[in-house]
């Protein structure tokens, strides 16, 4: 089975549905987005929507509780019109109060049957935001907790975040963007960490891909991050570099089945 | 007629022609290189390759004189080799005086045919290392520059280097890898300055090497960055965002057949 591990909604949702069927991807984990790039119709409308994710990736835009709650509100709705191809991850808002953190979780995350909470975006050296984070993991069963792990993180950020996974062992804990430009560090984390995973997606280099998921090949998911990326090209890198057919089956869904107990 | 833009010296040097081969890239500009990754036979032996890299692109490498020489009598070997595949850039050390670096360009660039120089990599903040670079050019027709642009390099970097290309109009300027993730605010400055261009290898997300590359297709070359780089993956990535076929014509190779005069 293979499984993209990380994308966001995009519209309209069929069309979706439509690449992941052209490019043999069975099921997508689906994650909720505040904008959409993807209906950009020329490249002022890409400035603007890029213009945010970069205020949203510095952690510029605050907690955006509500933004959060209407992009949950669009991603149950798109897993409800297909339930056989998405599992959710929902965003949620970090700031709030550990109180306030669980009320959210439990009502936003659980209720929706969500499988996991991300993607987490936030400035460099504001890590701690996570604490609450962590903490609703151990109360919810240990959601998974998915963070954005390329620029403008640095390595001490994926520092921090790979100690809150220590600190937290039962909480499968995903990387996005296999650390960024700070992967090989990142590689060596993910080796002594058992609950700290990377994701895929975002790779800048095929030798860095063919690297990392021969060498750690049962703690990558692949990912796509659409609309970032596309389907078929990233599926075709990891089939290309992984040395043997049990990394790419690993990789390409093997290793998200497991986790997320999805049934093959 | 495609052309990669950027890849560097990858041995055995057949086995590149063999990849061109399959993936339709008739030439590529080759690049001379200090080390070679792609020998590299397990993961201890990438991770010295890349901790080398990252030394190289922090400019803690210093001028490597004679490392350099060394790598372009490499490159001059391989296109000797293939003299109808191969168009050679060659490395310059910067931190030279103005005279050795003429020297230099007249002994190692001009005196073996090359085409331009590159790839320049130095460390954040030291833009003015290139002074006797463009000095150099403007004296030897104007051979162009390549500037790796990627991270470690700052958007203030990025600027220097434009306002670098900015005062010497008739020297082309290529800025690798979109100019990572600084690529919206580097566009603006491609658009304003006409000699400064893009190279499109490393890109980590296909919707913003789409937006690029159907913004400025005028000022954009394809580039694969072998042994970074995937031939057969980055040229189908420029065929699937090209919005129309005289943007992936101009990209893939039209630009950079006009530049530096290649008959088709």
């Amino acid at each position: 089975m293979t499984i993209d591990g990380h994308s966001h909604v995009t519209l309209p949702v069929r069309e979706h549905i439509e690449a992941m069927d052209a490019a043999g991807i069975d099921m997508t984990v689906l994650f909720s987005t505040t904008f959409h790039p993807e209906k950009s119709a020329n490249f002022a409308e890409v400035k603007e929507s890029m213009g945010f994710l970069s205020d949203l990736l510095a952690g510029k835009k605050g907690s955006m509780v509500e933004a959060r709650q209407k992009s949950v509100s669009e991603l149950v709705g798109a897993i409800a019109q297909y339930p056989d191809r998405y599992i959710g991850f929902g965003a949620v808002p970090v700031g709030l109060d550990l109180d306030g953190t669980l009320q959210y979780v439990n009502d936003v995350i659980c209720q929706n049957h969500l499988a996991g909470m991300g993607e987490f975006t936030f400035g460099s050296g504001q890590v701690h935001l996570l604490k609450n984070i962590f903490c609703a993991s151990q109360e919810f069963n240990h959601l998974p907790i998915w963070v954005h792990a390329f620029s403008p993180l640095t390595y001490q950020d994926i520092k921090d975040i790979a100690k809150l996974a220590k600190s937290y062992p039962e909480t499968p804990v995903i990387l996005g963007h296999l650390g960024g430009t700070n992967w090989l560090e990142t590689i060596a984390l993910v080796k002594e960490i058992p609950n700290l995973y990377l994701d895929t997606s975002a790779f800048f280099s095929t030798f860095v891909l063919g690297a990392v998921i021969n060498e750690v090949p049962e703690k990558c998911f692949f990912g796509v991050d659409r609309p970032f990326g596309d389907l078929q090209l990233c599926k075709d890198a990891v089939l290309r570099y992984a040395k043997t057919l049990d990394v790419s089956n690993a990789v390409l869904g093997g290793n998200l089945a497991k986790l997320l107990r999805i049934a093959g």
